[in-house]
């Protein structure tokens, strides 16, 4: 069924079905005019849209991983904050011929991924409009200690990586291709916001992080220039880089290190920390270091220098 | 120049430029991967969209008008909950061929509300994609007393209206047709959330409230359906209704009991209050009575019944 044969209303009694949950922290939830919230600290906010034909492939895509991955891009943005996911606004808007099964099933996946981080869905609109699905989440959290932010690096920090870069843009590219490459595809069509790690590294106290969500270059880009240090990494070559993936690539005419500098959504956390912290126990690797400086990034990927570059912005 | 000329990056340190400004409770405001903030309450949350085309006339819309209806939108679910503004944060999905300019000029509509109101805009994203220009904001306040809820009414208690019902839908309707309806065009054009009425009324104690955002009758059957009482309406001709639009009206063939019941985005108030409570001094006027039953709304407008029914759906 089409969502303007079912109708807003209806679509929305739906929806709350799937998302409606009691917690002791929020004194209204769903079905007033907005949503009240009684947070535990400091409250972390942001907001992030995905398109349907701009973020996920229409036809190629599950429509649970839609709706996860709307819920990713703002958890992975939390994440890189150290905040604790608290709660997920949706604002909706599709075409007037949506599927209202295809719908549902998009806010089951957001629901799954919002329940796994501890986030509940409260609020939220829908609207029929003409245009690509639209799929606009804030996630609002809360923070036990002082955020990780995108200023603090300091010369001497050393940089670290927590998760994979480059898979989800040759996962997206094996998909538009009909290519069976199924961890690549897995990790564009599931990113996984890293959100227990980012408490932990603020727990041990790392004072800067960013989510990977543009590209590894463009990301670090920002965060020099948010601290005004000059950054030199060193990415060794992935271990997802197997040879059946190689193979694969040299056949598709890929750079895989290109999908590492430039290939955005995998939401890896990047941070510094100062020269005598180890978070390798936390699942990070060092990848460089930050000097006094004026916002440079020198990038080097499995040995060899590459461009700074990045997809289009990210919250 | 169009936005995919200008590229995002550039556009959003041009918003950055029209949003930025400190505040003691925001911790991190712009350029971050997430704002941080300190509350003085229990946060209020609330999102919804504005499309071009469906929630104002592209063309015949000032740019500045259509930012300021992104935040009233917003900031009236606000006021309905009694609700002290404080951030606003904005996602913004525009045609790649969106001209900067004016996107510019929206925001600042949207800076000049926020304000207004005492809301920072802080966060955000901007993406370009097909599909008409939508601005989605989420809202979020602070509460100093219990929120104003829907589902608060009881039996024996007055229903208060504050703020004017019809003209909004009439203005467009006029602004559709080029006619020369100056106070009609502005309601629709400038609506203004009644944020301080709102404050102003919890503070006396009025537990129940909704903005009339989707017309009088639905937004009427919402409240009666929350809190389980039939509801009793009787609006009088409003003040509003002047000979001269009373000539134009009859001249388009335009039914003012009409837009009354079923116009939407005129951001009234409409609250229910123990019987003793006088709310005239204001600014509401009683229109009704709440009585035990099961959630039906007899609507009586100018002396004659009316359907209830309604405009799309908002938050």
């Amino acid at each position: 069924m089409q969502a303007r044969e079912v109708g807003e209303l209806a679509v929305i009694r739906q929806l709350r079905g799937i998302f409606d949950a009691p917690r002791a922290d929020v004194l209204v939830a769903n079905g007033d005019d907005a949503a009240v919230w009684q947070p535990d600290g400091p409250v972390v906010a942001t907001v992030d849209s995905v398109v349907a034909g701009v973020d996920w492939l229409v036809d190629r895509t599950p429509a649970a991983a839609m709706g996860h991955r709307a819920a990713a891009v703002n958890l992975s943005d939390l994440a890189a904050m150290g905040a604790q996911p608290r709660l997920l606004l949706l604002a909706l808007e599709v075409p007037p011929d949506q599927d209202v099964g295809e719908l549902l099933a998009a806010a089951r996946g957001l629901q799954a991924l919002a329940g796994q981080h501890g986030a509940l869905v409260v609020g939220g609109d829908l609207g029929l409009s003409p245009g690509p699905a639209r799929w606009t989440v804030t996630a609002l959290g809360t923070l036990r200690a002082p955020p990780m932010r995108r200023d603090q690096v300091r010369p001497g920090d050393v940089l670290w990586l927590a998760g994979a870069v480059g898979q989800a843009a040759l996962g997206l590219a094996a998909l538009r291709m009909g290519d069976d490459q199924p961890r690549l595809i897995a990790a564009h069509l599931w990113p996984q916001p890293l959100v227990a790690l980012g408490l932990q590294l603020q727990a041990v106290g790392v004072r800067a992080a960013i989510d990977v969500s543009d590209g590894l270059g463009l990301d670090a880009q920002r965060l020099a220039e948010a601290s005004g240090v000059d950054l030199t990494l060193d990415l060794p070559t992935p271990d997802w880089l197997t040879p059946d993936v190689r193979a694969w690539l040299e056949a598709r005419e890929l750079d895989w290190r290109t999908a590492c500098a430039q290939g955005g959504d995998d939401y890896a956390l990047l941070c510094a920390a100062a020269p005598g912290l180890d978070l390798a126990p936390l699942g990070a690797w060092p990848i460089g270091r930050a000097e006094a400086g004026t916002g440079r990034v020198h990038l080097q990927i499995g040995a060899r220098p590459c461009t700074v570059q990045g997809f289009r912005h990210g919250g």
